[in-house]
């Protein structure tokens, strides 16, 4: 089941202009995979983790390959599309509280049906909004 | 006939900050087909659900098998483009009672005409009108 | 020559929610031929309508083959794309009295010259100008 | 020399409905040439017309054919770019007396350099600006 | 089911040279329906039929809207993908006893899986092979 | 109906090279109209006309006004594409005789099936079979 | 592990032509996933099948949603992708003992590296080489 | 009126490898315009020129700027495209008596007719055939 | 430098099938990376392997991730494009003694300038030569 | 002027396989420019290079650093695309006495031309013709 514990940080890096913008972080996964709740057969997807690290001192980034295998320990999970997101999207808020962040998964065919699923959390910029 | 008996909820997942936005999800079905009420031969179109659910604790989210089951439920029904996008609106509306919703449909030409209707529910945000 | 009798309507589908926005419609013709009034040599476009129809319950719907063959009573026609344009769009207001309505007319080459012309009525939504 | 003689009008289509907004014309040439003054060799480009015609009752159109006849009239003219399209714009205007109008011309390279030109009248609407 | 009493043929056009080799007809439908014969849901695909006719004076040709027809027929048969392919070409071959013919059918994804079937009669020329 | 005094000729240039190969000429028309025999709806499609003319001194080329003349003299014709495509290729044998012609006719979408018809005259050379 | 037991069989539709061609079958499935057998990390791929069944009266055709659940039983599987590629190769010919057969696997990135691997059996017409 | 005066060569490059095959050269020209000897209306179309010169010491190049200004010298020629493909042949034939030669004519549409015609010289090599 | 002690094989697949062709191996590595053996500076390319093992018993696969280690051992090699193809062709021809095995390097630009080498080892079938 | 002194080379690598087919390397500059020998402006082109080595132990590759600087050597030579195009081939072939060689020139508009010229020497596979 999904293992917050494989989850780690780093300190954001610290710019030398104190007021510069916060950084944006994009990381795309495109080899999701869970299993339906209703049926048990498997479901293939990507996820996006788009997110601005807090400000300093607080601010952290998730670790690269600790965000990999968090991903892959819903391997054998039986979890709707809009929980995957939903659920993604709190471990990694309680994880690094960012300024702000968007998960966006998309799921291949299921019966002839294509599926995309967004959840947000704090302030998204306008242009990152539905993209 | 349309057979909203055959459509079935789940519970929008709830996310541990509760002052998160609602997710935004998007089912795509390519293989939608009903039967023109004046020829009687077949149409061909998909179907574009994007949505908000209610905040918790009401929100409930439309299973994909079901709505694909629903969506089979036109294979032999004689309804106008305009009806078949207006009448998914309102069942899932009346299902769902979600924050906000669109309906939108894409058919095959028919007489060399290609045709898209689209039907809304509640306060659609900006960023997704007209898409 | 343009044969309104050919138009047939039928209601605008009526949803549960009393206070929905009205549905947008849009119907694409690729196969639109008229005669030149100088020349009397054939032309070729196609005919882009797109409507919202009154709300009910005086909202009707044109009725998609007898918009065909509307549009092929034109075939015979000697006619400027600019009052084909015009035409199309005082017979469909005339017929329907919907909320708004756009006739976009794009002409293949004639003289090296290809050409596009528009037709508005009522209060056309911001996100469907100039598309 | 540009002829303007060669222009013809109509009047523009009145529409069935007193307060209908104007409706909007685009023709695009892309067989235009000219002559360059300094060197006097052949100068390749496209022009596109786009405008509203003046209301009723006095608003005309400029006639397809006698625009291409028009264009045509600037094969051995020795002008520059800027003047083409100047020239072209004070034309029409004085022609139709549009409620607005842009024109704006394509220039094939030469030296190495791509030119893009653009000339407009009157109250050119947002949506068409930097189009 | 598969009814091939819908189709009807016509004479081939006989060409003023008797030498003048056949000519070749490709009829591409991309509005395929029937039903998966283990779980009863629908499939959907497309249907490319090619062929050429027999010589004269006992050539004859398919006709476009009994073709559709016949394809519509197989809206409510339980049939697998190779089934609907080789059906059609047999049905087509006994109707028509062309020179040579090929069926194609490419479905959409089920479970995942995208599928193409092809069969053929009689010597296809090179050029048309896998395609 | 499809009028063949209007076709006019020239002769094919002739080069002061004797032993010069034919050159080979094509001629697309995206604007071709006739009628359904079975329908009496119209049909639209383009005609693709390539051949080599016969050598010198008999070689005649088809003038390109009176091709396109030709062409609009099927717009009110009851004609299967088969016999379109036959019919022309005939007319056009017998007009220039030439080494060899090929004409390819596309049709848009009847009842949601798209088709393509070739018919050929003489030898035709491979490098243009199947194209 | 990978389970042969799943896999069904259907006889391979018989045409009423006794000497027609053998139909060519192609099945490509997006969602194929197994474990490395070093790293137990999981690999994502797809796996396209392709092949001629037997001729009658032995022919047979693997079954759409046995094949799948074949697939899905290589899930938990620690295995390289030249193993996988052959095992499904030798499953198949030993399930359906067809004319010819291929499979071509396509793997993501690992490492860095993105790879292919193609099995075939029997002889594979010259048109699917390489393909 | 074309006026062969204007074109100049200089000798074709003599490599120090005497056995060398010889170089192929290609200029294609986007902006030719002639008049239409029917109507007297203008022309546009591109012209592509391929050849190898003869071997040395005889082979000879044509000057670029000097075949821009025999191509210049068309612009108010009335004559076909047919006629200007293989006057261009002819004329460069004559001017450098190449190995081989190819002159391929595209014309921009006329009437909704887009033209190629191709004309060659001597023994084209076969990867430049139909190109 | 290369270190051709980080390279592990396994045996190649047996297949059930003693006659069955070898299996045909990609792998594509687009992290690649070497030093200019004449300015130091960091070169980054891409290296594609194909092969064929040789047939059973001897034939042996090259190990995923210790290909991708070995690749890595050139991070801080001076040495050209030409001699990394090279080296790498022996090194696993050395490795793995196929059947055919083909080396394909692509290199970013450097002073403007992209490259391609190909080295080859063995009978490369014709669908694989240029690929 | 074009200075070969500034060209050097290395051995070719010589394989542990005493009968390996050369290798096949190909460099593309997109940065040549060199001066019209006429009018003295810069044309600006690309050159592209691509060899087999001779065999060993006589095969030589030419450094890369060294072609860079050789191609600038152009930069304020008045020379023809063909002469460049050939000094090249024939500059590169006296410093490497390559297997097979081939040198081809792509040059931006001058006057609205585009040109091509490809030089080659010794036998030339056939998969690199025309390419």
């Amino acid at each position: 089941m999904p293992d917050t514990s494989l989850l780690e940080t780093f300190p954001a890096p610290v710019g030398g202009t104190p007021d510069a913008p916060p950084i944006v972080i994009e990381h795309v996964s495109d080899e999701f995979t869970s299993l339906c709740p209703v049926t048990g057969h498997p479901d293939f997807g990507s996820v996006t983790l788009r997110y601005a690290p807090a400000p300093p001192p607080d601010g952290v980034c998730v670790e690269l390959k600790s965000l990999k295998l968090y991903y892959q320990s819903f391997r054998s999970e039986g979890i709707f599309y809009e929980a995957v997101t939903n659920t993604i999207r709190d471990h990694l808020v309680d994880l690094m509280h960012p300024a702000w962040l968007q998960i966006i998964t998309h799921w291949k065919g299921r019966g002839g049906i294509r599926s995309t699923v967004r959840a947000e959390f704090g302030d998204v910029p306008d242009e990152w909004r539905a993209r």
